[in-house]
Order: C-alpha cells, then structure tokens, then sequence
C-alpha cells in the first residue's frame, strides 16, 4: 500500500482485518455489549414484571388480562427487533418509498419543463430560454447541494460501494448528510432530463439507508454494530438499491452481486432476495394505489408475441447486436474516461472550473439541452422525448420501418417523436443513438448524483431497435417460409439491444436478467443471453467496467480481475512477485530500532519476528501502535516522572557519590552548544543550572545499555523529536535518513543537528522540565535503548500467510475472499517476503494489459532450478535446527542490515 | 476429523488443503508438466517447420502456401484448445446432446408402456400385467446395473457434487465407467414412469462430462490438469447441468450456485451462463430440427394474459401457497429420511433386502405403479399420465373448476385425464397431491439414478391449481370490481406453487427463475417470489435441505450453514470449541516421540511446533509422511544395511574387544523366551547363534541415545512391529495404547509380548537377517531414540491459523470459504488449540437443532474475565522473552503429559 500514497492517504481508509486487532477489538466490544445487555436486560425484566404486577392491581378487571397481554407483546416485538428479517422489511419498505418519491418528485419536474415548453409556443426564442435555463437550473443546483452538503453523494456510488464491501472503510461515506445530499441532488439531476441514470445512485442511497437503519436499530440491540453483519447488510442493501430501481428484484439481486462483490456467500442470498423482492412489491404497489397502474406489472411492459417470439434464422442478427454492443460498451467506458482525464489534464480549464465549481456543470448541461432542442437539432434525434418515452416507444411491438418510410403509419402517443417529415426513421434512430452515445458520456462525469445504466440502456434499445427495423425492411414478411408468416418483432431487437449494451457497459449478464423484469416477458430469453454473453467477451476483452474504471480513476484501492481464461495465472508463484526485504520489528529489540524502522518505511503494518536469525514470524503491529509505544517512551510525562525520581535519589545520595559523569558531560556540552545557538525557538525555557548526576537509578533495565551515544538517531528535543520525524516526515528528512543509513551506524551525528534542532520548536516552557537540551538528548539516547516493551500493544496474532509456491490465481482468490491487504509469506514459520495488493495488482495488470508492468514471464519459476521444494524446506529445517544449538552463543546481528536492505 | 472415522474412512477422500502440500504437489507437478511442454513444444515447432520445408520443396505450386496456411491454423486451434470457451461450448454441445438423447428415449420408453397399455384395452388383468411389468423391470434392471458397473452413479448426485466443490475427492465418482452407468440407468428409471426426476442426475452427468473432457483434453495442453482449474469448470458443469436439462441457463447457473456453493466466485459467474446458455440453445435447437417444436420456446409453454396476471388482492393466496409449501417440502425432506432410516434400522428386512438388492426397487415400483394403474386407483389421481404431461395440465390457463362441477367443460387433450364422471377436480386433485407426495418421497430412495426436483415440482404444481381452483370457484368473476371482469387464473397459482414447494425442498430461491423460464412467462414474478421466500423461510427453520439430508444421511463430510438470522452466532468464539490438546511433534523430537503421537491419536495431520516450551507453530505434516518416516527408520533395508556395516566393523575389531553387552544380553534373552514361545508362526527363520556385539558402531548420533530400554513401545519383530501397530491399530490394541499411556511410560513392558508376538507374523526368513528379536528389539530401540530427520517429509508450511476471539461465524466463513479440514488456533505464533470440522458442526448444530451437543451458551466467553485480550497476549509474549532466556537451560519436559490430556 505504501505506493499511491498521497490519494490513498486523503481517503483515510482503514483495512478491516480478517483476524487479530480487529477481532480483538470486536471481542472487547461484544464482552461490554454482552455486560451492557445483561445488565439492561435484568433491569427491564425487573421493571416489566412490577409494571404488571401494577397493572394487575390498579385493573383487575377484564382488561388488565389484555394489557399484559399488549405488555408481552411489546416485549416479544422489541426482542425480535434484532432479527434479520425485521430489518430487511424496514430496509425495503423505506427503500420502496424513497424510490417510488424520488420517481414522482422527478415526473413532476419533467412535466414542469414540457408544461413550460409548451405554454411558450408562441416564441421559440423563449421556448429555447425555458427548455435550456430549466435544466442548468435544475442542475447547477444539484452539483451545488451535493458540493456544500456531501461531496461524497457525487457520481454513481457503486464503485464506492464495491471497495466498501471489499472491506475499506471510506470515511463519510455513509452518513444523514450524504443521504440527504444523494437523494435531493438525484431528485434534481434526473429532474432535467439530462441522460442520467438513477440505478447507481439508488445502489448508495440504500446502502445509506442501511447503515442509518443500522445505526438506529443498535438502540434496541447491540447485534447491530457488529461488522460482519452490516458487510451482509450492506451487500442486500445493494441488491434492495438495484431491485427497487427497476422493479427487478432477481436481477438486482444479480447485478449488485455482479458489479459489487467477487465474491457471494450464499448464505446471504436471501436476504438479498427478500429485501429486493419486498421492495419491489411496494414499490409496484404504490404505484397502483397512486391509480398509476391497474395491478402489478412490469415497469416497461411489452406485449411481443408468445407462440413464435423470434425464427432461429434471426439469431446472427442477435449475435451481431451482441458483439456491436461488446465494442460500442467499451467504447463508452474509453468515452467516459477519456473525458475526465481531459479535464484533468488541461489545467488551465481545470483551474479555471475548480474556481467556479458550477460553471462545468453549467456548461455541459447548457450543450446537451441546447442539442436537444425539439424545434432545433432535437427534431432529428427525437429530443422531445423524456428517457422514459423514449424506451417505452423503443420496446414497442409494432413495425416502424415497413410503414416508416411510407408516410400513411399512425405513430401514437409519443411514437410520433421518431417521425420527422423529410429523415426516415433509420437517419432518426442512428442520429439519437450517435448524439445520446457522447451525451451520456459527457453527462455522467457531471458532478452530480447520477449513475450511467439507464442512458446505456436506452441507446442500446434504440441500437437494438435499429438493427431490428433494418431486418424488418429486409425481410418484410419474416424469414420463416412453413406457411405460417411471422413478421419479424423489432422490439425483440430492442430488449437484446438494451441487455448487450448496458451488459457490456458494466461487464455483468444479469441485465438480461432485468430485461425480462423490466419488460414483464422472458420469451426472448436465448436471444438476450447470446447477445450479452458476447457482448461482455469483448467489452471484458477490451476495457474495465464503468464501475471498474471510475474506481481507477478515483484511485480507490482495488484489485483487477483475472480475465477470460488467462491460464498462465495458474503458473505465476507468489515467490515470483513478493517483496523479499520485509520490515520487520524483533521481539527482542529496543526503541532504536524501532524508530529506524519507523522512519525508513511507510507500511501500515510491521510484521513482529522471533529474532533476525529465526525469523519466525510471531505476529504483526501496526505503525500507529508502534508510534504510541515510542511516544510513551519518549514522552514528556515520562521524562518528568524521570526528573522526580532522580531528584528524589539525588537527595539520598546526596553526600554519597563525585559525580563521575560531570567531566564528559561538559565535554559533550560544549560539543553540542552550537546545536543551542542554532534553534529558532526563542521561547525555549532557560537551561537552568541542575546537578549533573548518574543516570542509573531511572533506567530500570540497566543491564540492556551498553551502547549509550553512538546510533544514527541522535539526541531529541524535550518534547520528543524521534516522534516528529515519525508524524512528520518530509522528503528531506527521509533523504537525510537515507543517508544516514548508507554510513556506519556509528558516526552520523555531525549531520544530525540543523534537522533536530529546527524540529524542537514546540515547547511550552513547562517549570518542572528543568533538564538541558544536551540533558535530555542523553534521556533519551538511553530511553531508545530500552528494550520495548509490547505489553499494551495490539499485535495481531495471526497475520495472512501464503507459502513461496502458491500461485498467483490463489493469492488472487485469498486476497479477494478475505479482502485482505498484504499477506506475509513463510517457510516453515520464517518470514521470508510480503505481498500486498500493490504488488498483485502489479503482477495480474502486468500480464493482462500489455503496457503495465511486466511481470517474470509464467515459466519464470520453474527454470530456476528442477528441484522440489521439499529440499529448501529441509535446508530451512536444517537452519533452524542449527541455531536452537547455537542460541546460547552471542548473537551478531548488525541492526544495519535490514535498513541497508532498504535502500 | 477423528470422530466418525469409520464411514470416513471408506470414502478414502482427501482434503485438498489450500497451501502447502497440496499447493507443493501442484508446484512439482507444474513444473514437470511445464518441462515436458516445453520439450515437446520444440519438437513439435522443429518438426512443424521441417513440414512446412517438405511441403514447399514437395509441391511449389500454388498449392503450397494454402497447405501452410492450413497447418498454421491447425496449430493455432491446437494452442487454442487451452482456452476455457472451448472447453465450455464442448461441454454445453455434449451435455445438450446427452440431454436430449436421454429425453428422447425416456419419451420412447414411456410411449411403449402406453402402447402396450392401450393394446390390451381387452383385458384388465393383462393391461395390468403390462403396466405393472414394464416399470418394474426398467427399474429392476436400471439398479442392478448401475449397482454392477459403478454403485457411485446411485441417487440424485447434487450432495456428491456439493462435497466434491468444498474440496473434497470423493474415489470413482468421476469416472467413465460411472458415467456410462449414470446416463443408461436414470434413461430405464424416467423411462419406467415412476415419480422421479432428471435434474440432480444431470448435475451429476455434466460433472462426469467435465472431468472425462478435462483428461480428454488435457491430450493437447497441460492446462486442464490444474487443480483449481478444474473446480472452476465443475461448477461450470453444475450449472450446465441444471441449464440442458429445463433448458433454463439462468435458473439453472443460480440453482447450480445455490445447492453446491457456500461461496460464488463471481469471476466464475460467466462460465456457468455461457455453458448453461449454449447448452440450452443446442438442446431446443435440437427439438426445432426434430420438428417437435416451430421454434425456440419454452419447455413448459404458458399463454397466461398479460394485461392483468392477477389482482392485487390474490396475494394473500399466494403467500398461503408459500407457506404451507414451506411445511411441505419439510415434511418431504423428513419423510424421505424416515424411510430411509427405517429401512437401515430394520436389520432384518435390511438383510434381506441387502441380499436380494434388486427386490426392495422391485416391490417399491410394483407397489406405486399398482396405486396408479388408469382403471384401478389410477382413475382417482390421473394416473394415465406421465410426469411431464400432468405438468402441462396442471400449468394451463384455463380454469377447470367453474365447469369441472358443471359436466359441459371440454376437456382437450391430457386434461381430460383429471375429469372423473363420480369426482369432482377438487378431489382429484387433493388425491393426486397426497399420493403423488408419499410416492415420490419413497421412489427416491430407490437405489437407482434419480432426482427428486421434478416430481416435488409436479406436486407443487398440484397444490397451486387446487388453490387456484378454489379460489377460482370462490370468485367466478374474480376479485377487481372496478368495472372490468379479469377472471382468476389458476395456472398461475401452479405456477407459484411448483415454485414454492421445489424451493422449500431444495432450500433455494432460484426455482423462481427456473419456472419463468420453464413457462416462458414471468407476469406472476412477485407472486412466485414472495411464496418462494415465505417456503424457504418455513422449510428453512425446520429441515435441512433435501441435499444436505442426503450428505448427512451418507455421512459426507459437510459442514452446516448457518441459519436464518442466529446471530448468536456472532457472539461464539474459538476459544470456546477449540481443541485445547493438540498433538503435536517438535523439531527436535526423537523418532519414539514420533511413534508415541501416531499411536495415540488419528488426526490426519500433526501440527509441528518448534519446541515443547515455545510450541511456535512452524507447520503440520501429513500422518502419511510421519509413517513412511517411521518405517524407513525401522524398515527391513536399513536394518540390513547395520548388518553389513556391522559384520565390517566386526572384522576390524575381531580381536580387540570382549563382549561386554554379552551378560546382560542372555538375561534379557532369557526374560523374552516365552515370547518365542507364544509366537503362532511356525515358518520363524530360527535364531541362528550370533556372535553378540556392541551396537554402537552401527549409531550415526550416539550421543542421544539417553533412555535405552524404558520406553512404552517395547522390542519390535525384524520387520517393524511398531509400524504395524500404526498401520493396522485395531481396537483392542488401542485399548492397550491407552492403557499403557495411563501407566508411567517406564514400566508397561510386560503388558505387551502378547501383542508385539502375535502381529510378528510377516517374516519370509531372509538368510542374511541373522539378529536375534532381543537384537532386533535393541536395534529398534536404538533406532527409536534418534532424532527425526525431517529432510524428505513433505510439511505444509502455512496450515491455516486462527486466533482465540475469531468468532464462530468468520470460523464459518473461512472454512466453507477455504474448503478448510482443521485449523491452529495461535497466539502470537504459539500453538493453542486445534479446531476442525468436527468441532465447528457440533457448535453450529449444537445451536441450531436444540437435540445436538450443546456448546457453552453464546455469552459463555463473556464471564470468564472482563479483561481484554491484549494483556493475555502480553503474558505469552514475556513467555516467550522468558523462554529466550531460558533456551540454554536444560528442557524439562514431560513427554506422557501431552498423552494423558488425551485420554
């Protein structure tokens, strides 16, 4: 993780382990959760049975009977409220109303702008005013909202939610404001009528419901602030985002399993499906209790024919539509790209749009809508129409084409949009496919709360319907010639247009899944799932998915999937692609090398060794556990506990002892004054003059110094400068280290001064401190050779490890199971290598896209040599075996090696 | 895993670990394999180039470079072969074939008993003769040869393929022999027309497809060799499987995923529709070019309406449907185990039984083919009909009750089977549900290849139409009263209900899917999701899936799910099921110490710690290893071989020592006489006199020998008595082991001679085997007390490592996740505890089902201590510190003290 650093660091993510500190963590909170409840829970049942017994005296007529029975009742729902299934009802009950108001707020907002439109007849300069400025409004506003508010709720949500799920916490991500944020920007930004989509957004916002729900919910029990359950939560609240959306309970399911999980446990399959499938239900119900529909039935409703849906001789025409979408989605995710890191890198727009945050928006809004225009440009792409409109007349089931070019068909309801006096309808849908394709593009890198998936999905109708009124005007009376004529159904073209390219867009098959839901008919089945199926092999083949490559460009941790049957996956071996000089911290060392190593690396994680000859691996610690064990050690409360007792040994051995260090410490303090000229600080307390006395009695294991003065890591300032360098490290003063580290340990100390001193400047002159600079220096050298105690540190126990031969395809599988970060490799208990994400990421992208970095080719491990690996083991065995004999003698380990390593 | 042993150890499986060995044997395996490749590759490249030469120089003509061309491609298709897509549309096309192949003659078979039934019209008894024949002899044969040519292929396959995908190998399931046996006996079982089903068989079928194309293919690259290859392209097969047989690729990848997964790759997602779509589309396109069909159409065609599939207010109905499908796939699963169970406990009919293994399918189909007989109580049920056309009936959209009970309604086609002139439907129909369903539960355990999925559906189709019926005949103008008259479709109903019940048996959401698209239909979605979740959610709570009865019943290893919302589950640590004495061998044990732990315990692998006081885990070994250890340092050549080195030195020192070994040798000799005495062999090489040397010469590490004679495993017979003992422990010599392990190890010598004597039966008298059994026995003795040599065993270096606090329900995760067998549980490197698969299902049932072993109660951890973790650890790790310290002082451990904590 130490590479991306400074975007990485902005998101403040904290890896949830599988094991150790994290475990650790929810251990102690279950045991308080579990005293808590305990505790709560006899007090209740106390208070509860003298309020019956209350009742039972103050009535004792024939309703007490039914009061304790209420009284039971309440108790019974408040101990259920813990259930899973209780909080999937209220998840998809909330979620079904959201989106069913969100639904309405944005039908009203679209009718508001036809209302408009059409009342200004009259003048089309006016018309044009109120078709342009109703949108940047409506779409200025969101991005300024959702900027002021929660600049989290900007832009889809999925890939958040994706690397979430993976176990990264991002911070703010979940919380009222951003809910607010997300579904008022959404309201609005759909509201325009600009090509958005509201599925993406719909994946967060009741993923924000969850957590809030969640939260809410741990008032009642303590279940709900357990991690792994609201991972589980959090997957079916995806699910319940996507089924609620589309009314597709299945195919949300699938498609938030799809774009957000690589990989499902079935076991939390159901819930997926009861809070997706709920959901739906009241969100078709509110739809007929609001008279909108007679009963339940699907949101886009086709009305294809059952007995013959499609000839078998149409199939190459599905097929050709799936692999046209396959190309045209991975055009679109290229499109999309190329645009932000446009605007990215042309920094004086850049600039300029980061001032006035809302001037891109503006902008964008102001070309679409303007292209759009009915009486303009909109009357060759059909731009009267809302998305809406627009799919509902794309999925129709009647023949465009055959009457199209002939004047004499009667379009109906908003078909008549396709017809335009002098462009047959070919030139019509050709043009909207082509305008809506960059539009959609375009839009969806404004910065508001919008996803990409409706927009796709209707270009990919309008392809699909292209395509099946080419075959209906090329086979007017329909290919099959058994007697029985069958016209060809070009809205069949349209649903498998619409699976393929939204399919390809997100490289998932369950939009075919959500055809069927969405169009209420699942006769096209074989057709939609040919034409996604080829669709996703060459999207997949050619770019990531939209979710994928937002999350590059947002630069979330992530970890690339192994592709189409790259097999030599199977043959590249961790030993291949790990670190070999990991930092490591021993049982045995002492502060210095600690802070050494502290200063020389930026891991998250340190791994915890045996001793440097073993290196049996004992566990891991992470950085900011070892920064408060140093801080603890060279800190202020400390050193002045120090000062007590010394003054209180000063006065018992007052009459006893010369003081033997006096001498040498006036040498060194005359050695070291040019330090003291040299500080900026002024407000430095005044060295007084304190009696230079033995150092012993505080050091409480004297037996472990013996080497005082001569480390690389020299005297620190009174508050501790061994720490700033830590907290604080610029580039300079790792330069500094560095060089430091290429010298003997022993001699550094004349480069050291201008640094330490410049970074000793907060000090509060406290009165008690009454040591000397070169005094504390001295402190503190010998408190860096302490050896540390871990008594108060959270090791985790049980670190990740892979052995040198599991192969790359495993490491993959394990790192995406367990979400893991690095995970340590040994031999025979020795530590012998670290693999992080980074470097997997390195290896599978390495050999996937040609211009990464390339790995040792797949054979690479086995022309090392022809033995098994059964023989180095033994040889480790060997080695360890070797030193249990030799642990008495003295050991020699050379505490440079390690940093030398490094370098 | 020690518990069940017995059973376990008949299926011989072997837990393929995700490291270490498993991934060391890969490794080895890769790297030969990538050796022969590359050597083949060059002289397949050398010879392809001197083809091409010949070919120019053979015939310059334009000829030429065609021939070329084509060898070019015949060479790139060879290298394609390696690619998954391929192999995926071969096993779609084979599996499509085989499934149609099979339908077509099950559809024969099942047109000749109609024949013959309806030829004999003039005589009842001979029509039922040949009713009752006909099935009873497919039947019969259909047993008989799968029980002869591979019993593996008996039963429905799922549960198998469930166990295989954890990881586990099941022997000669996945053979070619089996696949012969499974394909041929399910054709005479359907064909015989008793209730059974086609879908779990299939499963198993396209696992046996897969597996035999992988070695097919693995002709041409090495590729399909790869382990985890092949468990990706397994599940593959499971979806196809499902997907050919109802042609339904979606349904069928997500029922495949639901009943044979814990945990989905997503990645794999693509693999099992892209199979399962091809499957399907060849197996219709089949049926187009049969002309059975004018095109590509659902199996089970519906033509319900579309405008209106039902009110709003019918959903009540519909959750009924859902939930009393729950009570009744419950008791189907329940009843299936009852009769199976019966059937092993009566020892008397088993016997029987089990002597004539074809009688209990004969009585079973005669029994259920005379209840079905047309003119006996056939006539009652509808009989006449056969699985697939009662389901037809049962899904069409018209309504029979409204005329049912009138006479005029025209029954067309198979629906007249359901009209009897003294019943009305109503009747029929609660019949036909009762019988059908006890039938079914009994004709699935006949021990032929069978699935249950197919008849529990026709059921549930049943039950739907009978509550559509009625519901229909309450309502005869149906329930909308807003003008228009939409009435009640109770095909609908039986679309819900085959949903419900097939879900509630099989535990699985996704028959939803299925039905939509067996039916072609998917208006009823949120009716049949919402029974289908109601079913599983009843079923759930009460049963275990029909799968996962049939694992237990079978004694597969398996590992329970967790259930609905247990999220006590959440609060069950490690430290409270955990193993607590693990056996264990150290670096530097002895190789008695190694004979001690394999005679004491049955775990299939022990867990190497590196000493007894620091008991750091450094990895497990196989007990396989362990004992190829033991008895190369016992075996017969390396005793030879002292013998050799012994009658050397004995010529070198001839002269110049005196026996002093020779008196306690002949007191000894006279102590074991009776041994040789007692010993039942006769064919004993007699003990020739030899001259008795000191045996020192032939020790390699004299100085460890320390304890020469006092040692529970006494003298062994010259070809390893004490490897026997490993080898063949049976029971009464276990009793001996613990008996001896109650005792000091120093004294149970005279427990043993019976023993040792009488298992020294092997012995083919070698001429140069000239030691005495005292010599033998001192021999071994000495052997015993050297130091293991741990170079050519095999360790897994990174077993799977848990910690205390790791809660039962990421325990959970990681196991099924893993397809782990057993775990360490460490603490900071050190070893604690074991947990296995054994522990984990008595804790997760020990819960769930309130008859099983009760594990400490959920909040058990809580009381032991308020204090967090993180002090404990700091504890050990002084331990370890104190220990480093220590290491020079001699080790005083107790080696009986590990043997009495297992007793």
């Amino acid at each position: 993780m130490a590479g991306d650093g400074s975007d990485q660091r902005a998101l403040q993510y904290e890896q949830t382990l599988m094991y150790g500190r994290y475990t650790q963590e929810l251990g102690v909170y279950a045991k308080e959760e579990a005293a808590r409840l305990r505790e709560s829970g006899q007090r209740r049942s106390v208070s509860d049975r003298s309020r019956t017994l209350d009742l039972l005296e103050y009535d004792k007529g024939r309703c007490a009977k039914c009061r304790i029975c209420t009284v039971r009742c309440q108790k019974f729902l408040i101990s259920r409220v813990g259930e899973d299934w209780i909080f999937l009802i209220l998840l998809g009950l909330l979620m079904a109303l959201v989106s069913w108001v969100v639904d309405f707020c944005i039908a009203i907002c679209l009718q508001a702008q036809k209302w408009m439109y059409g009342g200004l007849d009259s003048n089309v300069f006016l018309q044009y005013l109120a078709w342009v400025t109703y949108p940047v409004v409506l779409i200025t506003f969101s991005a300024g909202f959702t900027q002021i508010l929660a600049p989290q709720a900007v832009g889809s949500g999925i890939p958040e939610m994706k690397t979430i799920l993976r176990g990264v916490v991002l911070k703010e991500y979940l919380t009222f404001k951003t809910f607010v944020a997300k579904v008022i920007g959404l309201t609005c930004a759909l509201g325009s009528g600009m090509p958005l989509g509201k599925e993406g957004p719909f994946v967060h916002i009741a993923s924000l419901c969850a957590a809030l729900l969640s939260k809410f919910m741990s008032l009642f029990g303590g279940i709900y602030e357990n991690e792994s359950r609201n991972i589980e939560m959090l997957a079916a609240a995806c699910a319940v985002g996507v089924g609620c959306c589309f009314a597709a309970p299945i195919g949300g399911v699938l498609f938030s399993i799809e774009v957000t999980s690589t990989f499902f446990a079935v076991r939390n399959y159901w819930r997926g499906f009861f809070a997706a499938t709920f959901s739906a239900f009241i969100f078709r119900v509110l739809a007929v209790w609001n008279r909108d529909e007679e009963t339940i039935t699907a949101l886009f409703k086709t009305r294809f024919r059952l007995d013959f849906p499609f000839d078998l001789q149409e199939l190459p025409a599905f097929a050709v539509i799936g692999i046209a979408s396959g190309f045209g989605g991975a055009l679109f995710v290229y499109l999309n790209r190329l645009i932000v890191q446009f605007i990215r890198k042309q920094k004086a727009i850049n600039r300029f749009l980061m001032k006035k945050r809302l001037l891109y928006p503006a902008l964008v809004t102001l070309l679409i809508s303007t292209l759009t225009f009915p009486p303009g440009f909109g009357q060759f792409m059909a731009g009267k129409l809302t998305q809406k409109e627009s799919l509902v007349t794309l999925l129709d089931n009647r023949t465009w084409a055959k009457q199209g070019i002939a004047e004499d068909f009667d379009y109906i309801g908003h078909s008549q949009a396709w017809k335009h006096p002098q462009l047959n309808v070919f030139v019509t849908l050709v043009l909207f496919i082509v305008m809506k394709f960059w539009m959609s593009a375009l839009a969806t890198t404004i910065p508001v709360p919008c996803g990409a998936f409706m927009p796709v999905f209707v270009i990919g109708a309008a392809f699909g319907r292209l395509v099946g009124e080419s075959m209906a005007a090329w086979f007017p009376d329909g290919i099959n010639t058994d007697g029985t004529i069958y016209p060809i159904v070009p809205g069949g073209y349209a649903v498998v247009g619409a699976a393929a390219l939204s399919g390809a867009v997100t490289h998932t098959v369950s939009t075919a899944v959500i055809v069927f839901e969405l169009t209420g008919q699942i006769s096209h089945i074989l057709p939609v799932m040919i034409a996604v199926i080829l669709a996703n092999a060459v999207a997949q083949s050619l770019q990531p998915s939209l979710y994928d490559s937002i999350i590059r460009i947002k630069k979330l941790p992530y970890l690339p999937e192994l592709g189409w049957g790259h097999h030599e996956k199977y043959n590249i071996r961790v030993e291949d692609i790990m670190v070999r000089d990991v930092r490591y911290i021993t049982l045995n060392c002492c502060y210095r090398d600690l802070h050494n190593v502290l200063l020389t690396g930026h891991l998250k994680t340190l791994a915890l060794v045996e001793s440097a000859e073993s290196m049996i691996l004992l566990g891991s610690i992470e950085r900011a556990q070892l920064q408060s064990l140093l801080s603890q050690q060279l800190g202020r409360p400390r050193r002045l506990e120090y000062i007590r007792e010394r003054a209180a040994a000063e006065k018992k051995h007052l009459s006893v002892v010369s003081n033997p260090g006096s001498e040498d410490g006036s040498q060194r303090a005359s050695q070291e004054v040019r330090f003291q000229i040299s500080t900026e600080e002024s407000s430095f307390s005044p060295t007084r003059p304190v009696p230079q006395k033995p150092l012993k009695p505080a050091l409480k294991r004297p037996s472990v110094v013996e080497r005082p003065t001569e480390i690389p890591t020299g005297p620190n300032d009174n508050s501790g400068i061994a720490l700033k360098n830590l907290f604080c490290a610029s580039p300079d003063t790792e330069g500094l280290e560095k060089n430091n580290n290429l010298e003997t340990p022993a001699s550094p100390e004349h480069r050291r001064p201008s640094k330490r001193v410049r970074i000793s400047v907060v000090d509060d002159g406290d009165v008690e401190d009454d040591m000397t600079i070169r005094e504390i220096a001295e402190w503190e050298e010998k408190q860096l050779d302490e050896q540390v105690n871990f008594n108060n540190c959270k090791i985790d126990p049980a670190p990740f490890q892979l052995v040198e031969r599991t192969s790359l395809h495993k490491t993959h599988t394990i790192f995406s199971l367990l979400g893991l970060d690095h995970a340590y490799v040994t031999s025979i208990g020795r530590l012998i290598g670290v693999v992080s994400l980074k470097e997997l990421r390195k290896a599978i992208e390495g050999s996937v896209t040609v211009k990464g970095v390339k790995v040792r080719p797949p054979l690479a491990s086995f022309r090392d040599s022809g033995t098994s690996s059964s023989e180095n083991e033994a040889t480790e065995l060997h080695k360890l075996w070797d030193r249990h004999k030799s642990m008495s003698l003295p050991r020699e380990h050379t505490p440079s090696e390690s940093d030398e390593k490094s370098q």
